[in-house]
């Protein structure tokens, strides 16, 4: 396919791209823009609709072919790109079907996959590196999908992309009220657990789940944590219990080791 | 005590505050600077020496007495500060004594403190966010301390201590080549467990060993992972199993695991 040259910050595509760069612009187009060779490769691999490749007009690494495909003038592509040392070659996704009714999660609960049915539910996670690491450790540890609540940051935010490193395209993502997410779960049977900061909730060590018994675990925000209300409607609350003096851990942290041991 | 205003960027004590900026000006003062009340509140309890304090003129917010103190014009504070949107309150500290003979950290190792005689090493870590909280999970699970091995990002690179959240401060951080720091530890009779990222090494959930038994780990670069010549050189390897499509777990969720598994 042949290469189009833009030399325009002005070109009508151009505009349009940049305007994937607000979590608006992307949910008026239904697309979103990742940088960068590697998460490209990953994204061409997951079988995702790439509807665009966009090249600087300097790049002169590897890109995969068979896509509409543009070379933008240096100051044009500087532009798009995020990063401040652009590796100079970003794609145009089409964004993924996101389940954000009850009736469409409900479902599917209702089609086991072949991943274990465990979810992790993320109520209002702020730092894009940590939710993007989240789901990483949620696809590593085979769970199912993840639910992202209210007042999480968006997925399609180009930091929370970066730090996936791709574990989007692999296990399903729910935009769903954790509130919702977590009656519709209860209402299938599968035990909630929610992550606790406080000692009177029970110490994760202690808890023996057949390994790929169904389950959903909520982890909070990096200040508040999981909202008191969700702790309330939750099967029961765990924490970690930390022999050191830090506060607190890392919410992606927090996970990881949750994940993990259950 | 008094507040001192400073108007001009060209003042000594600003420029030479300004050097703290880069790890070579660091090295040469002695001195760090951090960010934001609530470190410079944990740096006061931790009581580290405290140089001074440095407010924006616009500060209204608390702030620890009993330090020479500073108010700076809004541009002049802005030189220095180097967060986007800083909260106004910076403050510059003494670098704590690190170890970086392999004496020291003999000497070290033979004076058993309160906590467990565990040390975790880190191997050329690059990104500041993931040391800083490396450092807190290691403060988190009761380790003594951390070893940081030549080509691991400063620890008084600003990102790295707004990610420790004070974790520093709480155990001991020696700064020595990893095979020095592994020789040093295997000469005092402490297993050295290396994380590979391949099968051939030994599953995590397998090993047991005694609560608060002695033991280093180590945790490697991003991208590479330990160093081959460190896993050779190491009592064990380790890994832990994904059953998910992740390639790889970020370094920092895979050290909580280990550290809380372990």
């Amino acid at each position: 396919m042949q290469e189009e040259f833009i030399s325009s910050k002005q070109n009508a595509k151009v505009k349009n791209w940049r305007k994937l760069k607000t979590a608006k612009g992307r949910k008026q187009q239904g697309l979103y823009m990742i940088e960068g060779e590697h998460l490209i490769e990953e994204a061409v691999r997951s079988g995702v609709y790439l509807e665009a490749i966009i090249l600087n007009e300097t790049y002169e690494g590897a890109y995969p072919t068979g896509f509409s495909t543009y070379r933008l003038a240096a100051h044009v592509f500087e532009s798009l790109a995020e990063t401040d040392s652009p590796q100079g070659i970003l794609a145009i996704l089409g964004a993924q079907s996101r389940f954000n009714a009850a009736e469409d999660f409900q479902q599917l609960l209702a089609k086991p996959g072949d991943a274990i049915n465990r979810w992790l539910l993320v109520d209002g996670v702020q730092d894009p590196g940590n939710l993007g690491t989240i789901i990483r450790t949620a696809d590593a540890a085979g769970y199912r999908g993840v639910v992202l609540g209210t007042g999480t940051v968006d997925l399609y935010n180009d930091k929370v992309l970066r730090s996936t490193q791709g574990s989007h395209w692999h296990i399903e993502v729910v935009e769903l009220p954790i509130e919702t997410a977590m009656q519709t779960l209860q209402g299938a049977g599968i035990p909630v657990l929610a992550t606790a900061l406080h000692r009177e909730a029970r110490d994760y060590r202690t808890l023996d789940y057949a390994a790929g018994a169904p389950l959903a675990l909520v982890v909070g925000n990096e200040g508040q944590g999981v909202q008191a209300k969700l702790i309330e409607q939750a099967n029961l609350s765990v924490f970690i219990p930390m022999p050191g003096q830090a506060e607190s851990l890392n919410v992606a942290v927090a996970t990881g080791i949750l994940l993990f041991a259950l």
